[in-house]
């Protein structure tokens, strides 16, 4: 291909020189919100101790509204929205960025939002196995109108670091677990309040136990396909996910802003601790650094 | 229920009075990208001769960054973010909302770019029916773990009197056809670019080619989820999407921004004249208006 249009993120081979923007891009985050993302480019810029204090950082996607992406060093932030679709796109034209910068031993985490299964609510959960509705390991995509079923197997190493790194932040509970990915937040995960309801309480709970019994811990929309297409590019991927509830006890996110806000920091007080610990520095966020930058 | 949050719009029944702020609205339309719905609640404003100039519509769903939502007079423009997944959530919330405002006969349309198949790039579809990734009118919803076939009818009346409206915009092709709803936009559809590809150009194209015999004229993301919800929930529905290019002819989409953004206009300038003929108002939007707002 002569030229190629990364047109979701407003990027392209001829238009951008891709190596000289990335090609130092170590570890690539991505998570559904772009304020997020925008959040999580602004704390590692300080974790990493860069220059200048990283409010100003620029969204290098600006020009198109579908994404976002930030960076600080050799970290790389981006909202991939909502869903395995959404996510999807992302990737395939992050991944072709990535091969165009000619970028090497990239790690790639998901740092999600979740509803959480029998654990407390603010739990961060690290997949070791991303699964279906049916609780399988494995992600079905379409490819020319006939079903192609792929692993959704993740990095069991980079697991296990992630889990070494949060015993050095004790101020939340991280735990490694099944997650079930859907493609519905209402119907498709069991919630009796959305605008349709088939199914009674009774019925919800015998489905959420049943998840419970086989593994699953919590329950987002993008693992399985992350996991897929990671796996099959040979990325290493991880997927970190704090909950917002525990779905055992009900369906509605009623916690307040500022308790959600500090909830969707833990996974990335995680990931910022990985990343120091990779690139050679001490640890250093404290809760109390974190709640003045968040403040 | 006592209190539902509307959590992904950041609106809920306590919180707000949606009566007060929605019980009036007729018309809702809804699309991907933010800026474009945000771009289309201004257009509406003047197509509407509402006071002011509309240039400073405020997003009613500013506490959430995962949808955006603006109103000129009785309409509202919301943004739904890529595939079915992105749009179910944001369709239980706004149907919920509908429903705590006690809102009455609201006609609701998707208003999306899309890939075209065997016609002119630029050319304007209204979906007859919605077909999945095998040409067939359904839409497979997961429940508990089980899969439930919807149909994805849309409202026949609606997409005539649509095409009626067409006829008064000769500037550019407006057709009826049968819109291919995916989950995927790389291999799902057919692309060759994508960062994975298992199959030749002579398969993607014989598939596509299989496509436009079944009907479909059009591909998008989101079709099939919005026909079956908007159906079960008696909301008469629509979906009009503009193509950005022919996908017998390529993959990648080439076109400048400028000619894009033209393109982003034609369905908004129809339904523009589906809701000024219904408000009992004349035609009014001529390609020298619009070019002048969206210079």
């Amino acid at each position: 291909m002569e030229e190629d249009i990364l047109y979701h993120l407003d990027l392209g081979t001829k238009t951008h020189n891709l190596p000289a923007m990335f090609g130092d891009i170590k570890f690539v985050c991505v998570g559904g919100s772009p304020n997020r993302m925008r959040a999580f480019a602004q704390f590692m810029h300080r974790e990493l101790g860069l220059a200048g204090d990283g409010e100003d950082v620029a969204d290098i996607c600006a020009g198109s509204d579908r994404y976002a992406m930030y960076r600080a060093g050799p970290v790389l932030s981006i909202s991939h929205g909502m869903g395995i679709p959404s996510i999807s796109i992302m990737l395939h034209e992050l991944i072709k960025l990535l091969h165009h910068a000619k970028c090497r031993d990239v790690t790639i985490i998901r740092i999600g939002t979740s509803g959480g299964l029998g654990i407390k609510a603010g739990s961060v959960v690290i997949t070791d196995t991303a699964v279906d509705s049916s609780f399988q390991p494995r992600f079905e995509q379409v490819v020319l109108g006939d079903v192609v079923v792929r692993s959704t197997e993740l990095d069991k190493d980079l697991a296990e670091e992630l889990l070494a790194c949060s015993r050095e932040i004790p101020d939340f509970p991280t735990l490694i677990g099944h997650t079930m990915c859907t493609y519905d937040f209402y119907e498709g995960q069991g919630r009796l309040d959305g605008a349709l309801c088939s199914f009674s309480s009774e019925k919800k709970l015998e489905y959420l136990r049943r998840a419970y019994d086989a593994g699953v811990r919590n329950i987002e929309m993008e693992s399985t396909a992350f996991a897929a297409l990671c796996g099959l590019c040979g990325l290493k991927a991880a997927v970190v996910c704090v909950t917002l509830l525990d779905r055992l006890e009900g369906d509605q996110i009623r916690a307040s802003h500022e308790v959600l806000w500090e909830y969707q920091q833990r996974p990335q007080r995680l990931i910022a601790a990985l990343i120091r610990k990779r690139l050679g520095l001490g640890p250093r966020s404290s809760r109390k650094e974190i709640s003045l930058l968040w403040a």
